[in-house]
């Protein structure tokens, strides 16, 4: 549950949904006093993942209300607790999915400002722009962690296939480039060919035509989750060899080791940056997947429109 | 297709399905001469596998008429051609799935005799009988190939959950014993613990159930083929890293390291042994899974029934 303890003293102007509705609209509420262990960051942008409007209108039945959402979070450390050495005020930083393991679910980053404990803190690069690598935080590591989890970082020239070129996609199809593959895609987006033609909506019905396009002992990696169960043809799976597993999000190392590629291959999400008052406007957009690729809100309004 | 060439000159006596009522009759048939890298094989038995079913019903389509089924075949060297090194007349040996890899389609192991090149050729421990070997040469492989995949020959005290115990898995449930894992089956057979009610028919609705049993990073190895595309959730998936992998038969290499290991543990199938004008009866009663576990045919009469 969202935490509103005696420690929770500070006031902070936020955005919540109220209601299953999903409508955003600002919300007034405390966060925690920062603690020995914990960074105060002001929030500068957040992106718009899809799992917010999940959340924001209960789809999935466990939604508190008021809902602040938003986990990819990137800011300016303004308060530093005294346990800890790794970050000092002023340090640009980014927070995800994970915020905290305690299980209690807390406020997001649709919000001028979060306390977290350090050790959910990655730092950003001095590279890269803080508005396109928020996205990086939930889109990027999400994709990452395959790459990494298949021994896809350091083993360049291997031919890599992306379905569904949106939000995650994009950003993998920039990392399989970096890491020296050769990447197919649905649509253009710098990728060596295009072959693909297989939409995420085609792969709710059959994997089997994406199975077909791997090699024998071929690897396909699944991060996204539709409704409906997928459907597996035991043939293409059992004569070719083949892998489907399941990934998600990764861990805090994880992510900063990415987060450090990505400032050394100069990548980052392609963005459309929006003001607060237009997040109903750009959840309405993306729920019809009119987004190329990712929204970011404008939290601090360092973004000239 | 079979060949029927001048250089098939010797006769051979057989049972073969004459269409696709599938009903096995006696069939006279030639082989090719014993080639200069070429055993020839004096069959004592064969394995009756569910593939002989299909193949015999023409159940996928591809089947040829006059089909000779079996491909869990044991016998005796009765000629060596004169590149052979490394077999000699009466060799205990093997035939499995794959007897040449021209793509052409052979006479099977329902016969009294066989020719096939050398390299094709395992050979069979003196320790085992070739009754009860006889089926390692296809079901054995099939779930042998697994547990060398996931290198689970040598890193004992792994969970293995067996979902079917049919003549596949109870051979599956002596491998995990022999390499020292913990092998949960559906039904009784020496294995440590029996959680696992899915049958496999269960399995043909949903894979989730079976995920769900899975610890994080599990595998799932699927070596059947329902002729329905099977269910998969993505969420037990995703959220697990879980992973759904296919596998087949394995390779010559693979098949004599198994029987090899069969030999040095011991592990043979469970059969129930009938002899050729049973085959028919045999394939009925398969049909409705009423074996346990494996018919093996005694081809040259050398069991007492």
């Amino acid at each position: 549950m969202a935490q509103e303890t005696p420690n929770h003293t500070q006031t902070v102007a936020g955005w919540a949904a109220y209601d299953s509705s999903g409508k955003i609209d600002p919300f007034i509420f405390k966060r925690r006093e920062n603690g020995v262990n914990d960074v105060t960051i002001e929030i500068l942008y957040c992106g718009i993942c899809h799992t917010d409007l999940h959340f924001a209108t209960n789809d999935w039945g466990i939604t508190m209300y008021p809902c602040v959402p938003g986990h990819e979070i990137t800011g300016v450390v303004v308060k530093v607790g005294s346990n800890v050495r790794k970050f000092s005020v002023g340090d640009r930083v980014g927070i995800g999915y994970l915020a905290a393991s305690c299980l209690n679910i807390t406020y997001g980053g649709y919000s001028k400002m979060i306390v977290a404990d350090h050790r959910y803190v990655v730092r950003i690069p001095d590279s890269l722009p803080m508005d396109s690598a928020a996205p990086l935080l939930c889109a990027g590591i999400t994709v990452f962690t395959p790459f990494k989890d298949n021994q896809l970082l350091n083993s360049p020239r291997k031919k890599i296939g992306i379905v569904g070129l949106g939000g995650l996609g994009h950003v993998a199809v920039k990392f399989g480039k970096a890491f020296g593959h050769h990447v197919t895609a649905k649509q253009r987006l710098g990728a060596d060919e295009f072959i693909i033609s297989t939409s995420a909506d085609q792969m709710k019905h059959s994997l089997g035509p994406v199975l077909e396009l791997l090699k024998v002992n071929g690897i396909l990696t699944i991060v996204g989750a539709p409704d409906a169960p997928l459907d597996l043809p035991a043939l293409p799976l059992i004569l070719g060899k083949r892998t489907v597993k399941g990934s998600t999000t990764g861990g805090i190392l994880e992510t900063q080791e990415m987060m450090d590629l990505c400032g050394k291959h100069n990548i980052t999400s392609d963005i459309e940056t929006v003001t607060p008052d237009q997040i109903n406007h750009a959840m309405d957009r993306l729920a019809r997947n009119d987004v190329r690729y990712r929204f970011v809100i404008d939290i601090a309004g360092k973004t000239s429109n």
